[in-house]
């Protein structure tokens, strides 16, 4: 991938966003040898409650780490989903929690929609809810290619906190079960 | 403060300096309301051992977040010394871990130099130098302006490890200590 590529991981704080941002930048950054920074906003100019947690690679330098036209947005919230689709670009990715997020009918006609219940998952597969954040990063990886399952795992067991590494890799695995089990539809 | 005003907290990988920058940036963006971005940076673009992650601070809306011209350099190595301290600006403030870093000669002659053992206080004072990065955290609110101790400690104690809280709050004490004790002298 020598192109840009923006990804916006949105939801509620507490959700573990950020530190999902880190570990996908430090998957794709130092274990997948791409160029990517990962950037947080806070202030009057985060609106709303809506947390979010931005990762740009690219295969250049970046030189304008600010995401602007989003390639992938996940919203695991309604209120992130409100605040952030229309930053995302023209046949973009929306990936969405199907259980808290409900999509309007005007959702853009030339988006790709991944909507699944990773909350779900999280809390009746791994019994923790709080790991929907990894679940959602297997989801992107099976969805997409910007970064390899290898160095996402690598990644997750680094930052993870110590005696929770069983539990998140198998959230990573529930996340890119699921992703294979359902479908990306073209609204 | 309405002009931009751009940190850096450069080391080792774990020394804790992304956790330092993203405290620093809520404390900063939610408990004293400014704008702030946090970003980290991996690839090729990132640059030998060295960690950094910068925290890019306006009263205005931040268009730009990319660090390039620093007014203030935390370095806790000599390597993030070397890597980064070209890209102080004239006049700007660099801190240092005065056990572990040498400062060359040729260090500008319009740069303010602040250097404290700040790994040792962590070690000797709080038993534990894991939480160098808190006390850094606490030198630099009590000698720049950019940051209230009060959101400094609230950030701190939303984003530390349950059951850490109190070793933390003394790290941030000692910090503020450490830089009420010595003084910042011009090179």
């Amino acid at each position: 991938m020598s192109e840009r590529y923006e990804v916006r991981l949105s939801g509620a704080g507490g959700q573990g966003l950020i530190l999902a941002g880190i570990i996908l930048a430090e998957a794709v950054g130092i274990f997948d040898g791409k160029n990517v920074t990962q950037t947080q906003s806070y202030g009057p100019e985060a609106r709303g409650g809506a947390s979010k947690s931005d990762v740009v690679i690219s295969g250049e330098e970046i030189d304008y780490p600010k995401a602007e036209k989003l390639d992938l947005l996940l919203a695991l919230t309604q209120e992130s989903y409100e605040t952030y689709r229309g930053n995302l670009k023209p046949g973009g990715l929306l990936i969405v929690d199907s259980e808290r997020v409900k999509l309007g009918d005007d959702v853009g006609k030339n988006t790709k929609v991944f909507a699944a219940p990773m909350s779900k998952v999280a809390r009746e597969q791994i019994g923790r809810e709080l790991v929907t954040n990894i679940v959602a990063l297997g989801v992107i990886a099976e969805l997409t290619s910007i970064v390899t399952q290898e160095s996402l795992e690598k990644a997750v067991l680094q930052k993870v906190p110590r005696g929770t590494e069983e539990l998140n890799k198998k959230a990573l695995t529930a996340g890119y079960t699921l992703a294979q089990k359902s479908s990306v539809s073209m609204s």
